[in-house]
């Protein structure tokens, strides 16, 4: 189960303070709700011996006829009641002015006033965000809370952030990411000097955006165990335990990373050939380069010859095509 | 080998044309040349029946020894002998006007000159472009010039621009992406209406930063098959034919791509285990909410009970540090 979550979850730290923690849960969000939801609570109050009390929020007659359903009348769990559920569709803002007493927004505020001490939602996202930055408020010294995610490396996981709450990122924000994540990482996986990097095109620190290349900066004058620039391809390797980047590359690269399980479900079958793998990295490395006048394909310093032989049939395919001219035509009649 | 190079290589494509195509390889600049060049451009050769030629640009001594050890003296390649090289550690601009006579400055000119067809290279990326750039000129109409890569998806190739020549990016660039990768699946895929997408953080148009937002419109209103946004996990299910996107996303994408072949077989024994691949799905399905006055975990809609139980753990660990109050202290404190 560690694989699932980050990191094990710990019952060492679960009881290290006296204080019984409360955790409100969005009972409403999902898109099988209230099911899983109940039924992630329930679960959750076995494996940790209910060493924390649990809050559903939600519509309280279906709750109730859900816990019937699961024939889990037992789970000691705290109801309280709303009306108004947030669903995918709403408009974050929107959603969160109109429906005050929805299951987001009361859990949210519950936590706010110290009646829960964590909320926990898989509901819009988008209103999630917003709901916290409103109601619970930013902590000083943050411009912008951000959203982490973890990707299980080869040796380890890393928290990649931001994972898509904030698509355009100054230098500061970077910055900020990664101090939040390197004090998570310290907190929550018990490492003392947390590896934190900058995702780029490349390691040189003279590389990437304007923002990027100040946020290289940034971090390096700072406090954090900042190793430099890391390429997508580092990311799984985990030599970095925390990863920063903007919201518009880290939401893509999360995304890509969810779909990668059902690929691989897709491609089972090809599994069993021979080479697969290699094919897959062979794929990946030739490119076309479109917009000069001329033919140029580029492929990695380390293909090999049956790598350098495609880009060479490539090339010759081109070479046939009036590319060039299309191109030309299209861009200066269109549009 | 169709898997490896985005598309089969069509025998028929190469013999539309009557004329004997003349391709030009830069044979010093990959990690492994020449060797590699050579053996790749032999095996070209004999794939294609010799329908092009080949004129092989480097070093014509080490070029000769090579083509000896490879006991490939009867693969009759033109040699155009050159003195320098430029290397992957050189700086593109300055590489190329210190080394006018490098393998990759004097194909490139070969090719502009029309005593070359097409130019392929595996060396020095950013010297490639450049070279290409300078020395062929950007067709009329492009604004930057692109490189793309095939992502080898679900049912057929997905060609994804650009991959790291741009890492910022305009609307007019990613409309000249969509409109050159259009083309190029027009006639080397011999699709009619190539469907095209724009990355993007989520399907509403009103996503994604100014730029991305803009492009929309300018897609929207052009006369490409244009299909609206896809995710980052829409890209290896193939619905796209070609998808755009700014260079640092593309580059970060390629290369986190390019790292799951290596990645996948350090986890091979886990594959045997029961449930790896639904286990990566949910590690990457749990997301903490960072920055904001109380502890917020986030999922997705579609979590399972136990991906629940999960961030309910994760938000009871959380709950019991005093991160946020670590996290004021380091912002308001450092740098």
């Amino acid at each position: 189960m560690s694989f699932s979550t980050g990191r094990p979850v710990s019952e060492a730290n679960l009881m290290e303070s006296p204080k019984k923690l409360r955790i409100a849960i969005d009972a409403m969000g999902g898109d099988y709700a209230p099911e899983r939801e109940i039924a992630g609570a329930a679960e959750a109050l076995r494996t940790s011996n209910a060493k924390f009390d649990i809050i559903l929020v939600g519509d309280e007659q279906v709750i109730r006829r859900q816990l019937q359903e699961q024939k889990a009348n037992d789970v000691s769990c705290k109801i309280v009641h709303t009306s108004q559920t947030i669903t995918m569709e709403d408009s974050p803002t929107a959603a969160l002015k109109q429906k005050k007493d929805s299951s987001l927004a009361v859990g949210m505020r519950l936590h706010q006033e110290g009646k829960a001490d964590a909320f926990v939602s898989i509901g819009n996202t988008g209103a999630v965000l917003s709901a916290a930055t409103l109601i619970l408020g930013r902590i000083k010294g943050v411009s912008r809370p951000t959203i982490g995610t973890f990707i299980p490396a080869e040796h380890g996981f890393c928290l990649l952030l931001d994972a898509g709450a904030n698509v355009d990122c100054r230098e500061q924000q970077l910055y900020e990411f990664a101090v939040m994540g390197s004090i998570y990482v310290q907190l929550l996986w018990k490492k003392k000097h947390p590896t934190v990097a900058l995702l780029n095109v490349g390691e040189e620190k003279s590389k990437g955006t304007e923002a990027v290349v100040k946020a290289y900066k940034l971090l390096s004058a700072s406090k954090l165990n900042f190793i430099g620039n890391v390429e997508g391809r580092d990311i799984l390797k985990a030599n970095a335990d925390v990863v920063v980047c903007d919201g518009f590359v880290g939401n893509s690269i999360l995304k890509f990373g969810e779909s990668i399980p059902g690929y691989l479900k897709s491609k089972l079958k090809q599994f069993a050939e021979r080479g697969f793998i290699n094919k897959v990295a062979v794929g990946l490395a030739l490119w076309p380069l479109l917009g000069v006048k001329g033919v140029t394909i580029i492929g990695h310093g380390s293909s090999t010859a049956t790598g350098i032989k495609n880009m060479i049939l490539r090339a010759a395919e081109v070479a046939h095509t009036q590319i060039n001219k299309d191109i030309e035509t299209a861009l200066i009649t269109s549009v």
